[in-house]
């Protein structure tokens, strides 16, 4: 007898969403959930609670991801469905969030239709995407697939002066140990991961639910020049050696180098400055920039790499200031599988659910597994494209529409034996 | 009998200012002595011991201003001398020390000879000179005429949220109170300051003495845009209000206003820069910066000011950010007293030391004072110019002889019958 179909409920979603939103260092001026933090921990119990009540078995890796597992009748390859909850600064409470419950919420709709896989389905939840806590992007996924050393966790620190490392030691004592600490490949069927847009797309040309083509790959550096402190009233123009022109130059010099870019995905930001000795009647020695460069396509990514770090080394050198650059983290950008995108989309025409194909500007915890493994990802729109801030917003009825098509998907993947 | 001549001491001078320099917040890291701070009140205690041993009588002004009284025969009209001893963050030795030690050594000398003057001399050490403990210049000076209401000195607070005034009385119940706490112009004959050159002029015309002709006036001014803070990988270029981009180009609007602005003694300078939330995957959605702005002549600044806020103002009207603009800050540029200036030269040529007639760039308390007292400058070099910033460095011999000039000044002064 066939079971009916179970529909992912749009009300538990929000639900779920708006509880983890209360796990917050700064309530009222957005969602700061730094990884590892109290709040993060908070929110981490409280998945748990959920999927331990599903009856998934929990545990948390030596690199601090969450993982759960739903037991298939072969014991592999394995369907991983993720993504995570950090979040940036004063960030909003749908960037990561979502995925998590939506990959929730669809192994709870499998499980009430008595759905049984012959794969294991594994939720796991990524720690540090952002790397607003750590100051790298990536890395939970990056270290799940041995991408990060042992070394480099421990030399990463938080704003306490804790590494990496030793939180996410912490983090595994609290919840456990998980079936696996390493991702696979060769034991991994395909990543699946549901996300908030981040952008105007969606909503510009009327579309619930998008599927990525192509992620964008992400160079960020911290970029820090040196001059000379002097009097800010005493000192004449011409002797100076003003660290923070320097800094001002530079921004423009980046906004100009990324309007002549010819590629329309490409994007820079300079989303932290800072200065020092920093008073007003103090010409600045020493100015320091954060910069984010960003393209769809790994050749333009290159070519807007190479012309940034040119034009800031020219102006430092017109100003006399000396420049130091450090890249603090990398992600390539990548093409999704063609045959999880075909699947999506044969999914989506199943259920009546019109899709739009487009690439993501954001970089995400799949583009990493992408490079390993059979991946696809699932967009839900952001309302007015807003992310990373307070105002961020999906709503619901949307990402209960991506849910079906994730977990149909699911469905299909942990039954199919075609392939490997 | 005429008594000898007593030469200031090289040696006293040099140790008396090394010794100040202990009192700091940041040992290795330049010298950080914040208004009324810990090292503030143990530079101020070092102070008046010296002073107690001369025989002054002393104490702290209701605004904190340092006062040391040397009584004359005749109780008025009083010479003032007078410097401050509170640094920038990471700033120099000299700056400020440098004349109340001259000051000091000019009365120890002149004691020593035996002399008695007509008029009282008093050394003054004004509180909140540089302005970057509570956010405002010239505070004790100003505060000490009158020019700057209590509640004005309760709203302005340091970093751990004390206002001045709660500090300034706990500094005045340290020391106890002084002979006044306003200065009174009627009763005051004129006010002498030594000070560092903190530019280059000096050392490049090879001369040990300047002798100060105007005092540049300084505008502050805190500036804060607004954007939009978003996604930096997934929004188009084209859909940003991106504070730190509007920042960016202030400060190259800033330095070409200047480059084109006439007056050769005209400066700018953006000393401190900040954005929100500051994280490198986000575009920040508020950004801040501190702008400085000075001139030697009263119009030229304000056609300075005019189009530096209307740069600025357009800049952000074409990126859509929005724009607040607090001034924090403003002294007046000032003309100083001709007779002093005559004076001053007179003794220098009496006493062969060979003197640069110049315009200070810097803002001191002297501009304050000679708003209602005729008042004269005496200028040391500064090495390389350097001045708020660790290097900075003024040899003892030349503040020596900048010491002479003061003590024949004080003595002239201190004995004319010909003024008021």
């Amino acid at each position: 007898m066939k079971q009916k179909k179970v529909r992912p409920s749009k009300t538990r979603i929000e639900e779920r969403i708006s509880e983890i939103s209360t796990f917050n260092l700064t309530p009222g001026q957005g969602t700061t959930r730094p990884t590892f933090s109290e709040p993060y921990i908070a929110a981490s119990k409280y998945l748990f609670d959920i999927m331990e009540g599903l009856g998934l078995e929990t545990g948390v890796t030596c690199h601090g991801n969450m993982i759960a597992t739903w037991e298939g009748e072969n014991n592999q390859p394995g369907i991983l469905l993720g993504s995570h909850i950090d979040s940036v600064p004063h960030g909003g409470n749908y960037d990561g969030v979502t995925g998590v419950i939506a990959a929730i919420e669809a192994v709870q709709c499998l499980k009430k239709e008595g759905f049984k896989p012959l794969k294991p389905v594994h939720i796991i939840v990524f720690a540090e995407e952002e790397g607003t806590t750590f100051g790298h992007m990536l890395v939970g996924s990056k270290a799940s697939l041995g991408q990060i050393t042992q070394k480099k966790l421990a030399s990463l620190k938080n704003k306490e002066g804790k590494s990496y490392l030793e939180c996410a030691e912490k983090f595994q004592k609290i919840f456990g140990k998980p079936l696996f600490d390493y991702i696979r490949p060769e034991m991994t069927r395909a990543m699946l991961e549901l996300h908030v847009e981040q952008s105007v797309v969606l909503e510009e040309k009327n579309f619930q639910v998008g599927i990525v083509t192509e992620i964008a790959g992400a160079q960020e550096y911290i970029i820090s020049i040196k001059g000379l402190a002097n009097h800010a009233g005493a000192t004449p123009m011409k002797f100076r050696l003003d660290a923070v022109a320097g800094l001002g130059e530079a921004i423009v010099g980046i906004e100009k180098t990324i309007t002549k870019h010819k590629s329309p995905l490409g994007v820079a930001t300079v989303g932290s400055v800072s200065c020092f000795p920093g008073a007003a009647n103090i010409i600045a020695g020493e100015a320091s920039f954060s910069l984010d460069i960003r393209d769809v396509k790994k050749e333009n990514l290159e070519i807007l790499e190479r012309n940034m770090l040119s034009k800031i080394g020219k102006i430092m050198d017109k100003r006399n200031l000396s420049l130091e650059i450090n890249r603090t983290s990398s992600s390539i950008p990548i093409v999704l599988d063609e045959g999880i995108r075909s699947l999506l989309e044969e999914v989506a025409e199943d259920n009546n659910i019109p899709v739009l194909k487009m690439p993501s500007g954001a970089v995400h915890d799949s583009a990493e597994i992408a490079r390993f493994i059979p991946t696809g990802m699932i967009f839900v729109p952001s309302k007015n494209g807003r992310s990373h801030c307070s105002e961020e917003y999906t709503n619901a009825e949307d990402i209960t529409q991506g849910c079906t098509i994730l977990k149909e998907t699911i469905r299909k993947l942990s039954l199919d034996q075609i392939f490997k």
